[in-house]
């Protein structure tokens, strides 16, 4: 078939829209329309050119939600009608990963994921004139229709709008997830939250969600605390308006250092602070945000002997098939909110527009809608 | 009272023999004879000079066992005649850290006890001229007679030999309860321990007694492998003799990566391999080595966020009134064994041989009777 996608057709370059050729879905595929897909900061780092592993031409996005159109021989789990979001991290539930209690990292389609094809080792997509183009992350939610593995789709109830729920494919279930599925923070907790971007707002939700007692966020804009305020933020901290050592401040703040504390930077520096912010003894600090290529932590050993723990998370340790239903209900039933977090929406003519607003700090989440 | 100590007069010099006098226990406190302790590690690091809160003229050691011979006001738990080990992490029981499920640090007496004093902040020991001599980590077991906090002291049961048991003071509960306490470490882990010294040799029985699979092993040092391998160790690893990357091999032969590794070295480069040879998703990293002064360790963020968790422990996490009598019945009913590993025994007038010995690596550990 053919469809509609924004193709990233070289590194640094604005998106293309362009009609693509869509091969059907093979054994165990299954072929989706995408309704609604955000534009997230994974996307930027790739088509930028800045994400090593990034590959040319691709059809980028892995945010979104959208309708099973056919299923492939074999598949069990889904059929046309059926509402799903993508999942970049997929959730086969027969590896050593997914059967391991500790991690979501499924292996089971790892290597051919990252080299941009379904698991048979080859595209669907491609150009009119027959180029192969690469699929991303396994979800290739730029483009109108399009194709993944039945154990990359989590399969979610039929009355949830897709123009919000698209978000829970990527930024709200890594906030929340970090808190619920990695942190396993505990009611009653004070915690620091570095960063209130998309992803910061969504770890103030779930710490909120999960009782906490002080939820201090740190950032260097403040046109950031109103919206944080709004997720369950109680403290706001500007570095640039703390006179003296940030860390000791937000010791200070915590009464001793802080339960949990999230970075949600990218930030090498940042994840330091957080680290070290971390209360002696038992406090425990997660890396969410993606640090530039080649960038180190680092800390005296001295910070973990004492009792901290430094932790990462992806995709928030949630397994997508089983927990990212239970989020879209969370949504459905007023538990976490997504409708201020969607900015913008535009139609995928515009999607260029939706990087530049990210750009320019305008959005928390644009979202193309099909 | 006057009694026999072995004196730090000043850092880089030999301890010096001498009478000293010592002053009886105040309210909540104990008088003690040691009648034998282990030489540690700790004891030379301060003793070099190395240490920066090291503080002299001082009365060192922190790995012993003695009687009770006179108690302080308001002393309850302990009476003339019981058997004891000395803590230098206390257990008060009623601190925010005592009273926190994650961590052994109590609190309550370390601002006293890093500045070399008992509680009121005086010291009981002096000189015959009068000068304060300078308890050490709240313990100074190179002294036959030494006061304590109530609270730093585990009863222990009185059939358990001194000489052997003064080294669950330290570096036993140490190793062994960094698997049991701090990793947690499940049975059927593959496990491994960086530094086969007396810290690695107690992390490998610890390993062996919490049911692992695979125990690796790996020092410089291969003579170091008869006794590991008698308490546990399955695999030997000679960096030295690893073609290639020393992290790539140790992930090939632990099929993946190791479930927990340890690090016993104090060596910031060593404590890097440890974090990154434990599995993809899952693995941990405990930090047990103290890192010289100023040391920074580092990774790539990645390293977190694929899901390895790096921690680090102190005294092995356990609560010493609590933990170190189960350790004595532990040794008492042959579950761990202690006796290979104390390879000497000195009277006090010695003990400069022990430190020697240390120097040479030829001691596991050497213990000075009294
Ligand atoms: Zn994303
Ligand atoms: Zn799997
Ligand atoms: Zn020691
Ligand atoms: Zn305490």
């Amino acid at each position: 078939m053919r469809t509609r996608a924004a193709v990233a057709i070289e590194a640094g370059k604005p998106l293309e829209i362009m009609e693509v050729n869509l091969d059907g879905p093979k054994a165990g595929e299954v072929l989706v329309e995408i309704k609604a897909t955000g534009i997230c900061h994974t996307d930027e780092f790739t088509l930028s050119g800045a994400d090593p592993e990034g590959m040319f031409p691709a059809i980028l996005g892995h945010e979104g939600a959208g309708v099973v159109l056919e299923v492939g021989a074999g598949v069990t789990s889904l059929q046309p009608g059926d509402h799903v979001i993508p999942l970049y991290t997929p959730e086969c539930r027969e590896c050593d990963y997914c059967l391991h209690p500790k991690t979501n990292l499924c292996q089971a389609i790892r290597s051919t994921q990252g080299a941009g094809v379904m698991p048979d080792g080859t595209s669907r997509f491609s150009m009119l004139d027959g180029t192969p183009i690469l699929h991303y992350m396994g979800c290739s939610t730029f483009s109108n229709h399009t194709v993944l593995p039945e154990i990359a789709l989590a399969k979610v109830r039929k009355d949830a709008p897709f123009d919000k729920i698209c978000y829970i494919g990527c930024g709200v279930t890594t906030g929340i997830g970090a808190v619920i599925n990695t942190a396993k923070v505990e009611i009653g907790s004070r915690c620091i939250v570095f960063g209130l971007g998309g992803i910061g707002l969504n770890v103030i939700q779930g710490l909120r969600m999960a009782g906490c007692d002080q939820i201090v966020g740190v950032d260097l804009n403040a046109d950031k605390k109103p919206m944080a305020e709004r997720f369950g933020m109680t403290d706001f901290v500007n570095p640039a308006e703390v006179k003296g050592d940030l860390v000791g401040h937000l010791v200070e703040l915590t009464g001793g250092g802080a339960d949990y504390t999230f970075d949600a930077t990218g930030n090498v520096q940042v994840m330091r602070a957080a680290l070290e912010s971390a209360h002696k003894g038992w406090g425990e600090s997660v890396i969410i945000g993606v640090a530039p290529a080649g960038a180190e932590i680092s800390t005296r050993p001295f910070q973990l002997v004492t009792g901290r723990v430094w932790r990462g998370t992806a995709f928030g340790g949630a397994r997508g098939r089983t927990d990212v239903p239970k989020i879209v209900d969370w949504y459905m039933d007023g538990k976490i909110e997504i409708d201020p977090m969607i900015t913008h929406t535009m139609g995928l003519e515009d999607i260029n527009k939706g990087f530049d607003l990210m750009h320019a700090g305008e959005s928390i989440r644009s979202v193309v809608l099909y």
